[in-house]
């Protein structure tokens, strides 16, 4: 009689071949899950309400680089690290990237802000004044270049603008300025690098939003060609809206560039991923492991070259923590998806069995997962429980000599 | 001293001059507005838990186009009928082209009918069961037949394509599915023939709806040719979604090809246009109308074909009051619109004044346009109020041998 | 090495008593569990675009019972049965109780229909015109009457009245009408008898709904006296309504009477409860397991008292299978609740340790209890898998002869 | 043959009296209309990405003061200013007053803030930690302290307290707590003293909010007498809300203190008042007027009192015309909705003529109510249009020396 958590263990790989799992498979496809975690994550944020100041935050671009090496280091399934420019903005991109890989890292996604200088109050590549818009096109190409120095293949956009009052603006020709600042950025761009176009339903813009949804993103990407692709934040869609299905849309086009993880229940409430409904969470990595099946192999690679990244405002809980709970909460709903019968659905689909095809499915999402991850963590040489190994590593700790008020933005 | 319409007129008339509104331009344009009626419209319908019967309802297709030709009589603004198939399924479609002539009609668009056999019930199109999608596309098929018949040159389509559950069904294979009965379709057009795409966010399907939204329309009309056009109800859309952006984009994307109009606060409600949020549907107009000045003769010649339609389900009220009730709110909306100054609008966007511009539009909606309608219904030779005229008609009392348990459907 | 279930069970029994569960008292919890199916759910429903008309539908009261005896027999969870008047009238109720009994069932709630009447289109208790008012409350007098001549305790309460128009009709009116209404059917009420007011936000009422929320319904219920409580219907809410704060809400009020449960994304869909959200539904039991635990006694015993109902709407799946789907999706949910460590939420609580407190709650949601709830079916002699045991049993295909368009209503 | 708008107004009286609308009274009415101003409207606000800060925001709460005599003096409808604590923080609250009055103006209702200090993180009077809760309704008493200091008659009570997270907080003892605090301060209250009670749907909680809606506003404050009422913040709903059935609802139950107005299309946009969706401040205003003349003493005297105020931010508008444009916004509608003829939209209910009733209160909204306000402006003495008035006026200016980043909290 061994340890409890080999027991149960055995008897999960027992249960599984039963089912037709391939568990092996399953082990390489869990370990091969990597999410990037955003520098920003690691810093303060809150509501327009108030920003909760926190003990430890990092007080620059390379200590956000310390704590994300942390979270790598717990879970071994964070190599990258998002930036923010110019909330990252360093003298030496090249001394950005050295201190990254230094500390097991490497430079994600690229990320430029138009939103928060006065002059993008009205819009930044949509404003009606064209000086302003030079300025916000000159910082995206500003960002083409930190991707070259830091080694980022891709630039993540995702624009405020947006308007509060009909009438407010031209709708029109703030679309065309859209994708005539786009256009300019693309052509920008080096061949292996990638442009990801994020959509949001609403906020800041409290009217309408230039790019609104994911068709406004979509056919945005679709005119500027093959680098470009959408970007999917699950918090910024309509109350209602079925997430997986424009997934499961894009994926089909070709054209889902990445993820910006996160959880809500009303408006874009950037809560830790999975936390509020996870079966939605499951119900992507289902569209999404799906499509790597397919007999399409423009669909098959779309699914496995998407970019996984969070993206949380964290305003009650401590920031390091909160990042690894939503990597627990990813892997744990990626796992169980990865326990689906592809070949049991897709036959019972083709027969109309609704109770059975849905059974089918929901069924692996019943399943605890506890004994598989902590056996491929224990494979991995990482600990078991990244939670506790945080709590009992002295880390928090040791930050708090950073003191309070260090800079997020 | 004149009648008191007269002199408010007159006053209007002043007041419109002051404003640099071409009054002229203004009477013809309202007067050129022309909205299909549906002749589902004219039978009983209701929700999920009653049909309430009405008494006087029409008994078959050639009735629907009497009550028809009573709204256009009253209102001289809805030549044409929209027809459904089978509920308006004829033995000679010649015959009822002639009997819309004899009454002042012509058929409009021509709506196949995919969701209302025990067949579809799991899909029409995007069925899992190949011989189901073969008699979905062929009775759309059959339905380009019956346009060359009735004179139609618009084939009208909603697909209640969707499924209940998670996992139920592949959502990949059904967008596929339903792309490839489109393109069939298409091919079966005249060239003077317009495919209308309507997309819905949820209603019959409550977990995932195959077009679930403009982006999924759009993105199948493209695919199509020029031909191909997207149908915007105003009521398929989730909560909060900003509705005249949709249609501002589509008007930029020459797309836009025409909507159902109907009212709602929550769901698919499908109440009286206008009825529950007046201010949207101006601002729709204000779109359209702002698209029709437009530089790019696309956009413009976009926003002058459209085809404007009705699509209401009448629960509680009287069918035909309820259809001038509709017509009238949509002229007042569209007669307010047209009182925007758009040359104030756009210098006051151009120069990002907010405040200035938000008014200039507002303004225009504050204005009471009853001297206006009037004066355009007089010169028309048209009933003042056709509310009244109808009720002191005798009309109702007329139908009213119909009795009751007419068929809608 | 015994059978796979019997050691995946020793396992999930070790792994709760470390935890701190009694696995005992949670054993004796899952078998009290008792949820009341509605005689509706065997019937025929669907959207208001079509019932698909299924072969095997019961024809009357009696094939209901039937139907719903089965289900019981296969969960031993359904013991009761709620009747909706007219659509289950009969002449003799005796005799429908006596049939019940010899079934091994109960009839349960007591559910009055005003609203598929002509009379009550512009409300029932509601309507402008007293008579019509005078003829629904002497339907609910008349269903307290049916109560005690099938020996039931609840009085279910649904209104669909409400309106589709700002100024259709006077509100302040329609709900003092309605609050007299109810005092006069409170008034009838024997002593151990309970009324349940459901509330809905919307449908079939467009515009206004006269019972909107559970603030409209506690507030009747408050007035009326401790016998009348709320029905929280678990569809029955505004997109994104934080429904286990409701049901937390009623319990402390000593007001929550029962529960209507089903699955939604968009509206009423009345899906398949736990299909959509399982996790909302764990919740639900979360909050009423934490008061069954409260200091006061009040408290307490309305946690225990509440009369759990299924209110489903199968548009395109089999009854039986979907009844019994749902049932085993409330098991799945209620023992995964049952499996939280009151003792370490609360002490995590209180510590404001947000992510410990949080987790402490989501972890029992990611335990697999399938081991758990087959040994409690197999205590009880009841089939394992409740689903498979139907579609083996012959029961749909013996019922095929009763053909298709049993009436539901 | 006078000046454009005499004629104007001649005729619209005369169309009124045609109508059997008393225009004296309407004026009556129109004059007495007095709206609240918020202190913190003067200052900047914003969205959690941006504060844009302006030039000429008043540093102090006197400069605030200012700003508001000058919104008074060109509309002569806000004689009172809100004030928020500690925002509003002076070290001799009598100077504050009489400062107030000698710009024309009265402090209204005192706001406390128990949501910017790092203790209220999790919850102030809601707090799991005992002092914390101690330290809220301290403040709470110091507020009730301040309000005999400067003459108010109004605590108006929002608590931004609620949870992110499924399992966080023990909801049942929040509840409690937050009653307990209530309570402790509705002791303290002077007879004269009403304490108002907001509710808010989300935000900053983005799981639940300890006040959620108006039936835990209503329940709170009926437990505590009748000094104690609910302030709907019109912002501050589920989408979809009928705001005006729950204002009709709270009129009924005499227990409507006052609003918080603003407009929102998504979530708490907190935009300029009738800037969204005009028709529905109208229809709010009609069920207010219509509740001004029911028969119970309790329900027009609720109606009559009232408390009017203004709850915006202002992220990119400029504040003085921003207030300005919400006052005219407010009249506008206001003024429309005393035209509604209440006998007959009263008879046409009772008469259950459905189409008959909606128009008899949208056919109000649909007039021009410019030439009313015109009049009714002159006849005060007041400038017929405000905001050209204040343009014309010089003060934004003078403020200018002000400079940028006066402190709005």
């Amino acid at each position: 009689m061994g340890q409890w958590s080999d027991r149960a263990y055995a008897l999960f790989e027992e249960q599984q071949a039963e089912r037709g799992i391939d568990i092996e498979w399953v082990k390489g496809r869990l370990t091969g899950l990597k999410v990037e975690t955003p520098s920003w994550g690691y810093g303060d944020s809150g509501t327009r309400f108030k920003v909760f100041k926190k003990v430890g935050v990092p007080r620059n671009p390379f200590e956000k680089l310390d704590d994300a090496a942390v979270v790598h280091q717990l879970t071994g399934a964070c190599p990258t690290v998002a930036i923010h420019i110019p909330w990252d903005k360093v003298d030496d991109y090249g001394e950005l990237r050295s201190y990254a890989e230094s500390v097991g890292l490497r430079i994600g996604a690229v990320n430029p802000n138009v939103f928060q200088e006065d002059d993008y109050m009205l819009g930044s590549v949509t404003n009606a004044d064209p000086q302003i818009r030079r300025k916000a096109i000159n910082h995206l190409l500003e960002c083409v270049d930190v991707m070259k120095q830091v080694g980022s293949d891709a630039l993540s956009l995702w624009f405020a603008d947006g308007t509060n009052y009909p009438g407010q603006a031209h709708l029109r020709r703030r679309k065309q300025w859209l994708q005539e600042a786009l256009a300019e950025t693309y052509q920008a761009l080096s061949s292996n690098m990638k442009m990801l176009i994020e959509y949001k339903f609403f906020e800041p813009g409290f009217y309408h939003t230039d790019l609104a949804d994911w068709g406004m993103a979509f056919n945005a990407a679709a005119k500027l060609g093959p680098q470009a692709e959408v970007l999917v934040d699950t918090g910024h869609h309509a109350p209602g809206t079925n997430v997986e299905h424009i997934v499961s849309y894009l994926l089909d086009e070709g054209k889902l560039g990445g993820f910006h993880f996160n959880s809500r229940k009303y408006a874009d409430d950037d809560l830790i991923v999975g936390s509020t409904n996870p079966y939605e969470l499951f119900l992507i990595f289902y569209q999404i492991l799906e499509a790597s099946r397919d007999v399409n192999p423009l669909v098959r690679e779309t699914a496995e070259n998407i970019a996984y990244m969070i993206d949380q405002s964290h305003s009650i809980e401590p920031k390091i923590p909160a990042m690894i709970r939503s990597i627990a909460n990813i892997q744990t709903q990626y796992a169980k998806a990865l326990l689906i019968n592809h070949d049991d659905v897709r036959a019972l689909q083709a027969k109309n069995d609704v109770l059975g095809a849905e059974n089918a499915v929901r069924s692996a999402f019943e399943m605890d997962v506890t004994p598989l991850l902590t056996a491929v963590r224990e494979e991995q040489g990482l600990p078991v429980d990244p939670m506790r190994a945080f709590l009992e590593s002295g880390y928090q700790e040791h930050i708090a000599s950073r003191g309070i008020g260090g800079s997020s933005w």
